[in-house]
């Protein structure tokens, strides 16, 4: 996507080198600047502060910095060693470890000598499959809104809720979520989203409306509170976010506090959707409530709030007492009852182990 | 309640002055300081910027509004208009009307030059009365609290979510929900609280934990987002919140997000409690949902997030980009088949109109 005129993706390989490029994501929507990635120390790191996020950007960049190990060490020690310890930076996304799947398996029967070309080759791969699935998923989803504004008797706007960052930053490019946001508007559907904050790291304050803005997209910004509210007067027509794993039965993980908006979803007749690729499908897991390792993050994520002050500079502010004990779970499951339809590359699957088996028949027989 | 081993109520009039102290909850949690209001557009500032919040303290804050002014100015006019100016600090709390509405019968048939001694003592009665009340909820609410330890087979603590504050500083003292809390602390009943932090203003983070850890009950902070996974996850025993207003058929209109906690109550089997004294009953307003008027505050408190940097120094800081268009309902309104009970000082009613009723036969009879 643009950014100030100029085509951006949220990774990518510096030409002939064994290094990527990032958007830092720490300092949107304040300030855009890209950060080097160049061994797997740092793509761990980047991972685990969140640099970079989002499900299917940690699974490229895991899959680069798999590369990176085995440009540096190319044994089968470090194959084994680097997978896990760049697996363990963030347990709950299922994309993480499909790529490292991928690219450990693409390189694991050759030679040591061989692997890092291999490697990186096939992160360069998931990057570009990557970027062609979004777009597909954008594609895909605009029928929903292009029913939804028939319902509206073709008065517009769609208003559209939605939860954390599902878009191009999350990804290599399009977005999964905000893709079908971006077709839809792009495609002339008048569209309006309301953008959750998202508590406690504030994707949807920082990432979404700067995203949107940047694509010229009508949006609100409202606190994660509001959305039921606006749901019972009537102002969402239909929500849709992202996920970090789908279970084959279609229960949906994603950013906390998805669930709370599903249920106010059904409880006001509003569709939700889950646009997401099938690397997010965890077709190992047969339930997903109660089946996801859920991510406990650092208290301070939710005793302090990052920012800038009105000089611009960036800064933290403490928001509760001093020593306050605070929880922070990352993800939070939401029932595949609770969820209209998931979108991914393939279509619209109902959110159930049938409706996701009969788009993906090849891995029912699996 | 004690700050510091001292007592203090959220507001006290001066001895012998025609002026009250109130704590300024805009510093909280991280300075304790009382202000003093002496006249009509004081008050009012106090209300519309929230140096008081909490539907029954504003109640009473409003009455002494009055009796300001009417020792400024006892005329009809001004008697008529200082009421009209104050009840439109915030238009959703009912308590405000219900105090302003005993204030001014009480010197409407007096002659202007009594008028403002009457108003004063009415204030000053109100301010009684809702100690007493806020008590007697604390008591009334205490068999639910020994009830849910005893669902555990007495294997605390009894785990309690609260949104917003409802605390003895959103009354005069004690609190409505909190008073709960209180009680049942008190009465050795080991209890321990999720604390919603409470977008957009964090009153959870910055009122709530500050209370519960000045009175020693044990307490974990957590981002709005977070409560439907804890329910999900068997983590919370019961909720309680306070309540703005409640509708004749018992819709509670409370803190905005209210209403996505008592969905997922709902869809966990998680009791979900509405502590608040019958001055917060609307018995003018049939049904709830839909019916009443919703303050929409300003964009800068989405947008933007008070609290304090590394050294103590208060600041704000944006958390979006710079000009981003926000909405901010403060209030939504909880259905009355969400809600398990409505604790008042007279008891528990079924959230209904002949659960309320029943409590309140001579309000039927009106």
């Amino acid at each position: 996507m643009k950014v100030s005129g100029r085509h951006f993706r949220a990774i990518a390989r510096r030409p002939g080198e064994s290094a990527v490029d990032v958007v830092d994501q720490t300092l949107l929507p304040h300030r855009f600047a890209l950060k080097t990635l160049s061994d797997e120390a740092g793509v761990r790191e980047a991972i685990s502060i969140m640099v970079v996020r989002g499900a299917p950007l940690i699974g490229v960049t895991g899959a680069y910095g798999l590369a990176f190990a085995l440009r540096d060490d190319p044994s089968d020690a470090n194959l084994h060693g680097a997978y896990g310890r760049i697996l363990a930076t963030r347990p709950t996304a299922v994309n993480l470890r499909w790529a490292l799947d991928i690219a450990a398996q693409a390189v694991r029967g050759l030679a040591p000598s061989a692997r890092a070309e291999a490697a990186i080759a096939t992160a360069d791969r998931l990057a570009e499959e990557d970027v062609v699935t979004n777009a597909e998923i954008g594609k895909q989803g605009l029928s929903l809104l292009r029913r939804a504004l028939e319902a509206k008797g073709g008065r517009g706007p769609v208003n559209i809720l939605t939860h954390c960052n599902a878009g191009w930053i999350a990804c290599v490019d399009w977005g999964t979520a905000l893709a079908v946001v971006y077709r839809a508007h792009d495609a002339g559907i008048p569209v309006h989203v309301w953008v959750d904050e998202t508590r406690p790291r504030n994707q949807g304050a920082s990432l979404t409306t700067w995203e949107l803005g940047a694509h010229g997209v009508p949006h609100t910004l409202i606190v994660d509170n509001a959305g039921g509210h606006l749901m019972q007067q009537g102002a969402v027509d239909l929500c849709i976010v992202g996920a970090d794993r789908i279970a084959a039965n279609g229960d949906a993980c994603n950013k906390i506090g998805t669930y709370l908006k599903a249920l106010a979803a059904k409880d006001n007749r509003v569709p939700f959707y889950v646009a997401a690729p099938q690397s997010t499908i965890d077709w190992s897991l047969p339930v997903g409530v109660g089946g996801v390792e859920i991510e406990e993050r650092a208290a301070d994520e939710v005793t302090h709030v990052g920012g800038v002050l009105a000089d611009g500079t960036a800064a933290k502010v403490r928001i509760a007492p001093a020593g306050t004990r605070a929880a922070n779970p990352a993800f939070d499951v939401t029932p595949a009852r609770l969820i209209s339809g998931i979108v991914t590359e393939r279509g619209v699957a109902e959110a159930s182990r049938d409706g996701l088996a009969a788009l993906f028949p090849e891995r029912r027989a699996a």
